[in-house]
């Protein structure tokens, strides 16, 4: 078997178009989740006393075989540095690091943690290119609405606080609301309509005022749900209202119009090529 | 008294129109409730200790008489191997087998389960075809919104990922966060303000991460919230379906639109006096 | 003192024009206000225990007093059987029934709930007709939506028996979930979001359909509340564009507008007495 | 050094143009913070075990501090009384008071909740006049909606008072139900979706009604969301408050009208580039 060149590597790396590159996504894909699972199994007492060694022997294929794809992913890349310095280039380096860490200085299990973050590289494969607009009309209503949204979290960080406090002197340590802290933990808790139930008032008074919390919570949770139904709402008439008709200069066609609906004219074809090739990405 | 023919046994039995259709179809919605009161019945120890003999020759009176049932709809349908391969056809098979398969088969509790496809049944006789335009507008709204939505769910899960894993790291198996599997299916809990509080942090770090993921699930509930409101009042502003072209037959088009927007074709106006009632008949 | 005639009884009783109708009102509210706390505090057992004399004298004063004003309200009515036979006139009976019953049943606990209904008079007095047109929009939104909300409600029960009838033969008896209907009860409590955490699945499969569960629960939230989103936008539309501008007769003026923001034509005034007093009836 | 002039002092301490300005407005923010934090550990009975002979001395300084801030805020503004009958003048008096206080009456610790309300005091310096025009939006969408929220609030009233009812009724005190007040905090609890858990129903009947209570509040929230989305969605159509009428100079135009809906007069249209630049402004 002859060795592959450069650049065929990095058709198959670093490419999705080749059935070669497309194996190979797969095959990654697979070792990913792979490797979040024995993760996952490290992370039980029971799987860890039972299949111990095995996990661990797999957790070290694993990170050899990511070592060796860094590795090659380094060697064709057309740009090395600005590989290693991009994003994913560092979450490839951050998904193996832990592991080889973890030998010198054992025990840090949170930094074993670090290596979830190879659940990030799947998106590298998946190229999320194709939801990037769906998620930029979100985003976009999200950051219209940035402001109003401010105003909804200031509000509720003062009632939580208001609250917490209230039932910090009305219940008390006695009841469970040992600090102001736990007392603030519990209106957010209560608030945001979870209701743990790890800590509840006692006393009617704590109970009026639990009430009035949650019904607060319940009431308010239309604030932002309203913001952002108007938002994108509005958003999306704009899409809708991007087209115009030669004829009659009037807007409101769909997407896929290609005469107009109020005078029968022909509708300009999408002919730009490069506007046409970001709405076919768009629409597929 | 005289056999009924065929054709009168398939009036009966699979129509709707007569009176004596009616009367079965009646008949067959109290026995399925009846059969599914029985299994609720018999899957509660005490009522199992009681009445457990009734209830077993209740369960196979039943059995039987759908059998019948069964077989007499095989017998007079037109297209016999049609209904068996049929949607309703399998769910009346599925409805009867678990009970036979359970005297060779003893102790298959999950087996007995598949008899509650009973009530899957029951729809056969209630013709939600009345329903089916408003499911329609529905799933055509889903539908439009599913790539916003897989964007929301995307981020959910990595939401969900993070914040079980770092509790994992933070509050670790002596306060209950025995694995990251379980911690994840906490941060589900939580993020969806479920809140069971079986698992709760203990720790003021733990609790702190706990409160920004109630926050986040309290807030990001607006985002499908404010999709599916958007879409949805696109889609009732459109009342589209209601209208066809004359000349390419297309639906889809606007209540002010004059022309076709696929081939410019002029659009009939609303004159149609059953088109106006089918309207009417639409709207209340 | 003079005894007050009949037309003059009914003025106070019945009316709210006088200052003495008012006066007798407000009586009316604090003592049924008054009898609501007498009931409550009556089933709080340590109040009972302190208080149970005074309470048990209150409750046959409030009792007494509302028989007579009961007796009155029937002396003066216009139509003595019309008001007898009215809503009120029978809440007004069941409003004292129970403590007299009690004398001759006792123990029977529940019957004295319906002293609750009294909570319902306080609406005749607030005349809740100002708010009649608000809650008739809601009212009318959600008929408009009623057969969207079947649907809806339809897949709720549907998921809520699988997911239910999963989970008993997933966790089974062994782990709280004892029967189909409590395991139901338990698949409700999830995918509404309220988790008590009285039943919790403790095997991972069981946590795991667990999760779906609650994504679910809190992803299909988004469904009534975009479908009375958008209805309640509709409706509000059409309360906008019921004026028509005599000059150039476009719609969608506001209510208060005097002048067409199009061609600045003269609107007409609403001129309709009894559309003009509905308006003002509507407007406060 | 010399004493700053009266002028030179307002300018720093009300001010927030100059550099000296800015620089003690970030102080008095950290002092704020800093004093809540030792409000917050006060609280912790283990904080005060360890360190609270520390916090008792930040405490007073802070106390000193903000006393001393106080009193040249009186000296230096411009109308005394104003400042001092002003809201923040007010809270500035609440958030040191008491601390003194505590010296002569002991063990209020209720009072001193009040010192929490120095949170408010970040307001003033945050300037929150940016986000004015969010939160009037906010507050107008919610003041057109307050009559549809009116309606929805009495009937969840009569809900929870009518299930918390019927739970005592059936589960009674030997199931935690001990009292009407404490089934309705329930129902309330349960109706909004928290569900703490600390009382719930044990008998098949009780879990049935709970069940409907679930399923309504579940339901139910769509009615206020739907509200504040149709409401929300109307007013930012309109984004009135941008358009002054010259003749009446009254606002609240939509933002394609060419004439005065008030007085008739013609509206300018919009070319003066400072309102454009506003809007542009808003916009971003």
């Amino acid at each position: 078997m002859q060795w592959p060149s450069k650049d065929v590597l990095y058709t198959v790396i670093f490419g999705t178009e080749t059935p070669a590159g497309r194996r190979f996504d797969l095959a990654l894909i697979v070792a990913i989740l792979l490797s979040i699972v024995v993760l996952f199994l490290d992370s039980m007492s029971s799987a860890r006393a039972h299949i111990g060694g095995t996990l661990y022997v797999l957790e070290w294929t694993f990170t050899l075989l990511f070592t060796l794809e860094y590795g090659v992913r380094v060697y064709c890349a057309h740009n090395r540095l600005a590989y290693i310095r991009s994003f994913y280039g560092i979450i490839d380096v951050l998904a193996v690091m832990p592991t080889y860490l973890s030998v010198f200085i054992p025990g840090l299990s949170f930094l074993l943690m670090v290596r979830l973050l190879r659940v990030l590289r799947i998106f590298r494969i998946l190229k999320l290119f194709r939801y990037a607009n769906e998620a930029n009309v979100l985003l976009r209503s999200l950051n219209h609405s940035r402001r109003k949204i401010m105003v909804f979290f200031s509000s509720l960080f003062i009632l939580v606080t208001l609250f917490g406090s209230l039932l910090y002197v009305v219940e008390g340590p006695e009841n469970g609301f040992t600090s102001i802290p736990l007392s603030i933990y519990w209106a957010i808790v209560t608030i945001t309509t979870v209701g743990f139930g790890d800590i509840t008032p006692q006393t009617p008074l704590g109970q009026g005022i639990a009430a009035v919390t949650m019904l607060m919570g319940y009431a308010i949770i239309a604030v932002p749900t309203g913001i952002l139904s108007a938002e994108l709402g509005r958003e999306m008439r704009r899409e809708y209202d991007m087209r115009h008709c030669p004829l009659c200069d009037k807007t409101g066609h769909d997407k896929d119009a290609s005469y107009c609906k109020y005078c029968g004219g022909e509708m300009e074809p999408k002919q730009d090529p490069e506007a046409a090739a970001a709405v076919a990405a768009e629409k597929d």
